[in-house]
C-alpha cells in the first residue's frame, strides 16, 4: 500500500534527487502539468551532445505527442526510437527572499523520460492534431479547414510514453533562516501567470468575418 | 562583409536547419531572448540519455549563467565541463490559421551550445548572484540581506561561453494557403505575455513591513 500522497518514481532517472520534498510521481500531477503547459522542451541527443527544443505537445492518455515538418530532424530522431526527455514548466511565481541567498521562483514542472515512436497511422495522426489544434484554442478544431490527406502525410507525429515521468513543485512564501524573519525586508511572492491580449487580426481577413467563439473564449474577450 | 541583416550561424550545429528565414545569428538576437526570458532548459547527457532541467539563469557579457546547490548533479556535470544545451524560449501569441494545418505559436528561442565552466572565484559568484537576484526583481539586491561568506560557499556558479548561440523567431499573421484565405474563418494572432499578479506577502512578514520599490515595480503595483 503506498502511503506517501506524492507517490514513488517509476524508475532510478525519474527519481527527483535535489530537494526531494517537491516531487510529484502521481500521474495527475504530471498530466496537470503537461495539460496545461503551452511549450514543452524536448532534449536530444545529436553528435553526441544535448541539443533542446522548444516545441508544442498534446497529451492523450498515457503519452505525450508531438509533431512537426516530415523533413525535422527531432522529429525523425524521435520517430527512430532515440532516447529522449522531454519537460514543461509552469513559471507560477517569483519568490521574494529576506536574504538574497533565498530568493526562488514557485514552479511546477513534469519530466518525461523515455524514447520516441513514431504515430503513422493516418486516425492516430489526425486524433492527435485535432488534441494540438483544441489545446492551443479549445472550440477551433470545428472552426477551422480540416487537415486534406495530402497535408496529414505531411506532418510527422512522434510520442513518448508516460511510463517514466516525475513532477516537481516549489510553492508557497520564500524559506528564509530562522534569525532572518525578524528583518524589516518584504517578503512574499509575486504570482506571475501567462495572459493572453486582445486578438489581433490577419491584415488578410476576408471581408466582414467576425471574431470566432474559441478566439473570443481564447482572448478572455 | 556580411549583408545577410539576420547574420551567419557561429558553427554548424548552430545553424538552425528548420525554417531557417526564422534563423537570427546576431548576438543581439540571443542576448534580448536571454535577457527577457526568466527560465532556461538545460539539456545534460546522463548514463547516455538526454535530461532536461528547467532554471534560472543570467547572462553576463559573453557567458550566460546558472547556479543552485553545490549536491545538484546538474550543476557537478557543468562545473566538470560536460557538454550542454541551454534554451530560452519565449512564448509570444497563439496563431489562429483559417486551416488547422497552419495553426502555430509566435515565439523568440535562443539556443546555446557549448560546455559548461565552473565559476569558483568569490567576487566572480557574488556577481552572478546580484544579477540572478537583479533580473528576478530590479533592485532588490539593495533591499536584501547580502549572502554571507558560508552562503556564497553553498552556491555552485557554472556558466556557457555564447560562442555558439543562434535564435529562432516566429512572428506574425498565420501563413495559410493561397486558396484558403477566401475562408469566411478568423484568422489572426492572440497575443500572450507572462503577467504579475498583486503579491502575496509572507505570512510570517514582520509586523509594519511594507511592500518595497523592487517589489512594487516587479508587480505594476
Amino acid at each position: 500500500m503506498e502511503t506517501d500522497p506524492r507517490g514513488t518514481a517509476p524508475s532510478r532517472r525519474s527519481r527527483v534527487t535535489r530537494k526531494p520534498a517537491r516531487a510529484r510521481y502521481r500521474r495527475a500531477a504530471v498530466d496537470a502539468i503537461l495539460d496545461e503547459a503551452l511549450v514543452v522542451h524536448v532534449g536530444l541527443l545529436r553528435d553526441g551532445a544535448p541539443v533542446v527544443v522548444p516545441t508544442l505537445h498534446a497529451r492523450i492518455g498515457d503519452h505525450v505527442y508531438v509533431h512537426g515538418s516530415t523533413a525535422s530532424p527531432a522529429l525523425r530522431a524521435l520517430a527512430a526510437g532515440a532516447p529522449a526527455c522531454l519537460t514543461a514548466t509552469l513559471l507560477d511565481g517569483i519568490v521574494l527572499a529576506r536574504s538574497v541567498a533565498h530568493h526562488s521562483a514557485n514552479y511546477r514542472s513534469a519530466v518525461v523520460h523515455g524514447r520516441g515512436e513514431p504515430v503513422t497511422e493516418p486516425a492516430a495522426k489526425l486524433a492527435a492534431l485535432e488534441r494540438f489544434t483544441e489545446r492551443l484554442a479549445p472550440g477551433r478544431w470545428a472552426e477551422a479547414r480540416p487537415p486534406t490527406e495530402r497535408e496529414l502525410r505531411g506532418v510527422a507525429v512522434a510520442r513518448i510514453a508516460l511510463d517514466e515521468a516525475s513532477a516537481k513543485v516549489r510553492e508557497g512564501p520564500p524559506g528564509d533562516d530562522e534569525a532572518d524573519y525578524a528583518l524589516p525586508v518584504w517578503a512574499g511572492v509575486v504570482p506571475v501567470a501567462l495572459a493572453p491580449g486582445a486578438p489581433v487580426a490577419d491584415p488578410r481577413l476576408a471581408p466582414g468575418v467576425e471574431l470566432s467563439a474559441a478566439v473570443r473564449a481564447l482572448a478572455g474577450a
